[in-house]
């Protein structure tokens, strides 16, 4: 079985249609190596792709477009609504077919390497790669942006990981590391008051007590009138959709108000919903492995 | 995108092991087809064999398993607790990926129709591809199995759909037809009554004014010492697993019985536990093929 491993490289230009091109045609030709998705916000400034391959393939197409964004991207003509700190702003690896954190963390720490070395570009290892408690939080290492980085750098408590105190000119610096499956999972509530949905928002994301690998906060969809908690589900494994959303229901009920649907956005993996069928259905002893018959079509 | 199409031939011999080889040898060595499990039992003295492949692939890999069976299994000589009219039994086609039921029918009728003229089986088409309603159930082309086929093939409703009233010598009868992914779901009730879960299974399957696509019995897990609804579930697109686990719990409430778990056997389908998780997750909009990340990797 071949390891699967995804990554999402995220870079600082989503206007230059030059550019964006180079970049995909760089993803379509790394052997071993699919290019699922790719999207170029213009106000962000900012070109997301969505990438899977083999445990060889993903390193190299990864490091190839490092490469042509720290050649064609000059950070310091840079604007955009989204905050940023380099070229190839954050690299993340997530495990998705027979190949386990660890391994993602190795390959995270192989490619910093490589890019550091090959590339002069100064790395932060991040999320579950990180060397610090603190860089695990992407938004804690790229505070202060590109423009305040060579500064930072100098502080004693951000030395790269990879490379010295000193940002590349042009290309500024790269946070690589490995992470869970991300499922964006938003649950609608038939009230019109966004204080509901902030307190409930409160009570099931980790950072105030809650759920530990849930985010979120309420938000007011103007459109329908409703309130929502929206959340990012960081380890699905961990924090099961079905458990967040369990708490919802009973924490709403206080307020008199119930659950009228929810919304998963953009890619989840199957295995984040069929948790949830096995919690419900109370499904004794499934493999998850085994007995998903497309499992076995996976390479 | 390759169309998927899986195929589980039940082969009339489970005993021999020159004929399971060969058989195992031939389905590993067709182009674009994968054998993903085969099973042999001694009892039953039958082997069924699990194969996915793309249209071409697993039209050609049929043929030559077929053509083997016809070789070298004697049906004058099979002895075996399970019904069997021919030396391959039964060939079902399930839709698998981006290909449509309707394509597996076709894909039915042209393997049926090469093995009867090439090697002079004569083929009943079943399930969704039967040409007549009584067709449709393979029990009952089946009933008489091999011995009484010669005979019964001479009734007015027994033409066989491809060549004529009569058996191949040494093979036999051949079923050949496309059907839906089956999914083999059990529900276990908190009462040692056979009589209620036999009930409930009498509410809930199709034949007897239940779920259209639901197959069910009652029986009891004697080392548990718990009744079950053991089901088959043969289109959960149409009947889907939590309808029918739901209809379980509020018809065992008449009787103060609870609903303690469930099963799923063997393989299933994603799409079957995902819908599960749509329902009690209460999504909105959620699109299967384009948001379940695995289904961007199935070729």
């Amino acid at each position: 079985m071949t390891k699967l491993i995804e990554c999402i490289p995220n870079f600082s230009d989503g206007r230059n249609q030059k550019v964006i091109d180079g970049l995909v045609e760089i993803a379509k030709n790394v052997k071993g190596v699919t290019l699922l998705d790719h999207s170029s916000d213009t106000s962000h400034n900012r070109s997301v792709f969505t990438l899977v391959g083999d445990e060889e393939g993903i390193q190299e197409v990864v490091f190839q477009l490092v490469k042509f964004a720290s050649e064609n991207i000059d950070m310091t003509k840079h604007q955009g609504e989204h905050p940023r700190m380099g070229a190839t702003d954050v690299v993340p690896f997530v495990p998705i077919k027979d190949v386990t954190m660890e391994e993602c963390i190795a390959i995270s720490k192989k490619v910093a390497q490589r890019i550091n070395e090959e590339l002069q570009i100064p790395i932060f290892l991040y999320e579950d790669s990180a060397t610090t408690p603190v860089r695990k939080n992407l938004a804690k290492i790229r505070k202060g942006q590109f423009e305040k980085m060579p500064e930072k750098l100098l502080e004693e408590e951000w030395q790269p990981d990879y490379g010295e105190r000193k940002i590349h000119p042009t290309a500024g610096v790269t946070a690589v590391g490995a992470r869970m499956p991300l499922v964006a999972f938003n649950v609608n509530l038939d009230t019109d008051n966004i204080e509901i949905a902030n307190k409930i928002a409160k009570i099931v994301r980790g950072s105030s007590g809650g759920w530990k690998y849930c985010k979120g906060i309420g938000v007011m969809l103007e459109d329908r009138n409703i309130a929502q908690v929206s959340m990012n589900m960081v380890n699905f494994e961990k924090t099961p959709l079905y458990r967040v959303f369990e708490t919802i229901r009973f924490e709403a009920k206080r307020y008199g108000v119930s659950v009228i649907g929810s919304e998963v956005i953009g890619l989840t993996p199957a295995k984040a919903l069929i948790d949830c069928a096995e919690y419900y259905l109370q499904i004794e002893e499934f493999n998850y492995n085994k007995q998903v018959f497309e499992n076995h079509l996976l390479n």
